[in-house]
């Protein structure tokens, strides 16, 4: 949680965390802040005190909305090091983070750096830093256990109404978007609409971003693959080929509030007028595997067991894994979920990597088991997003029905 | 150009370029290789030869829809890294770049390392990097004026192509939502709909991202900013305030292709119903300083000439300039312009700090002079993107009329 900062600071021995803002969304700057429209400037947190924010003149105004201490880069004397560094602006920023240690008494030490931006240019300032600042030491962080990994390992009750809320949209964008498809009528093996023009990928994918934005969402890159497509788990699919009866479609959609904020993930396969005997014996399984995830769940558990519960099933079935068939590119092949919030991916992972995530009250995160063969000409997934309670219940977040045949209008 | 990507290497002595890709967007990535929905993995390119992508299993198709030779983590041997480092990712990511400089025959020397992501990642990987691997320097680079920022500085007939396609259907939406607040009434000093209902700064803002929905672009975060807001440059609006008479609104919008390219750039200044005198005076100030912009302008010159020309006419005018009084909030207090590509804001630059900056044939800039005055509850910013041709002219590629009154229906 959020309020595990400053811990995770003293754990790391970290005077001060500095995120550098950039045009780049930084998930770590929402988690520290809070949402702030910036596209420049550097946000101060020192162990127990509450951030500060250093903006540029022109974004005074938005990061005042952020309730947090506001000051400009010429309160920090930027003009004056642009005129002395005589318009070079790499040495005025270097001369900046002198000025803002010493205006806000940072202690020399250990200084971690966050923030998303540009790596050429980090790799390169770094070194500048450090050179002039050698009482500091400017440090990052690998793998998945970093500072602000572990604060988003948990959610709050205040983000956990956001996370519903944004849950409750996107699952009426599920409803929206079957009862467009099922809407239509089929043309032999193809998707029409009344004047008997085919549905194509591109037409829903326009549909569904309309169906967010009315709903305060925005797409993040949906998935919307038929067929052979289906069978790659990262295919986008094929705007212009048009929906075919029969045929497996992997539907990932995962939203986050407009602007910036919370997403919701949830994955669901459909096949439209009818299944093939394939297809549905290979979602049988994949719903059964689903189930066993749920059955293995248990508060205080390693979430790897539930990944090495979905892989025996699997396997069991006849499918290749990561784990049978290391690198395989058919059958199931991927991590079984991840966390999700200001970032689509996060802590906790439920995969055969996670070596100490456990599940605990206040995560959020995917289930998400699936198979995949695209000389099948198919690939299934179902994903749905999950919490656990105050009560270490499990819970679905997503609202939405697994049927896998959407039928047509009738001739 | 991207063709000058070879010559830039050597310049820089660079062996090769390495793209870290990560679930960031990054306009390196779409320059280097045209875009590709990948969300992990690395693009090389060696001096000389085109670029190749190395990929995860799951986005094997979608890195091979760029034309590319794609390999797999896996073809690289990272499955047997993992295994080798028991789990450990970091470690096995490290080897894997061991394995690409082997395979791909990437001859020791310098390596300029490029991408968008996390600061923290890349501060921590770098230096095991180097480690493991002393006879390659792993090297960043500050600045305006980077390989990737050379690369830009102009554009080929095909980019224009591109970008001209997003500037006619920009263009359109300016007009369609001109159109669309015009279609509205007043109730006293407030915009109304037919039904009395006020018209407010988030209903517009989402009749204009459905607008550019249905376009093929998305918005990048417009500003439509009212009255005081307006006098901040960078103030996104605020969404629950309805649209008032005779205030001064600062509306720029910079939407790109949907999902990733090029960007348009353009701020047109409107006071619905009437203007003050004061706001039309300044208005006027403001269309004047833009002409004296293009008149100022020559094929070779400096850019910075044209901001001097600008800043010279306003501070003639009695406005305080980001030169007359370093570090002013009010007057004109920002650069005049700035390249306009995959990225919102790349070279060439217009402004006093831009000190090699020439305008050559295939630029694709803005110019945006502008006066703010918060005090005085208002805001004025005119900005079009243009481009140079072969000729050395250059041409405004915003089609939209620069009114300063939108008039409302009569009662």
């Amino acid at each position: 949680m959020r309020s595990d900062i400053d811990r995770l600071m003293a754990e790391r021995d970290l005077k001060a965390i500095v995120i550098l803002i950039t045009e780049s969304y930084s998930a770590e700057l929402d988690i520290l802040v809070g949402q702030v429209q910036m596209g420049k400037g550097l946000a101060l947190k020192k162990q127990g005190e509450a951030p500060i924010l250093i903006a540029g003149a022109m974004e005074v105004e938005e990061a005042a909305a952020s309730g947090l201490d506001v000051y400009t880069m010429n309160d920090l004397g930027y003009a004056d090091l642009l005129k002395e560094a005589e318009g070079d602006a790499t040495k005025a920023q270097v001369g900046l983070w002198g000025n803002v240690f010493e205006k806000f008494a940072v202690q020399p030490g250990k200084i971690g750096i966050y923030g998303t931006g540009s790596f050429s240019f980090i790799i390169a300032f770094i070194p500048l830093l450090q050179a002039a600042y050698p009482d500091y030491r400017f440090s990052g962080e690998l793998g998945s256990t970093t500072l602000f990994d572990e604060a988003v390992l948990t959610k709050d009750a205040q983000e956990l109404e956001q996370i519903k809320s944004v849950a409750e949209r996107t699952s009426a964008v599920w409803q929206a978007t079957w009862d467009f498809i099922g809407g239509h009528r089929a043309d032999g093996q193809t998707v029409v609409d009344e004047d008997g023009k085919p549905l194509t990928i591109g037409d829903v994918r326009r549909f569904v971003r309309r169906a967010l934005l009315d709903r305060g969402l925005e797409d993040t890159g949906l998935i919307f693959a038929q067929g052979r497509d289906a069978g790659f788990p990262h295919s986008r699919g094929q705007d212009d080929r048009a929906l075919q009866l029969g045929q497996a479609i992997v539907f990932d959609l995962f939203p986050r509030e407009l602007g910036g904020g919370y997403h919701h993930d949830s994955t669901r396969t459909w096949s439209i007028g009818y299944a093939t005997e394939e297809v549905q014996e290979a979602y049988d399984t994949v719903m059964e595997s689903f189930d066993v995830a749920l059955e293995t769940y248990g508060l205080g558990k390693p979430t790897r067991l539930m990944q090495d519960a979905v892989q025996d099933y699997l396997e069991g079935k006849g499918h290749p894994t990561q784990r049978s068939h290391p690198g395989t590119t058919t059958g199931y092949m991927h991590g079984l979920g991840h966390g999700v919030g200001f970032n689509i991916h996060e802590s906790p992972r439920i995969s055969q990597y996670s070596k100490k995530d456990t599940f605990e009250v206040g995560n959020v995160f995917t289930i998400e088991p699936g198979v995949y063969y695209p000389d099948g000409g198919y690939g299934i997934r179902i994903e749905d997003t999950f919490y656990i309670d105050d009560n270490g219940e499990l819970i679905s977040l997503t609202d939405f029905h697994k049927e896998l045949v959407l039928p047509l209008q009738p001739d």
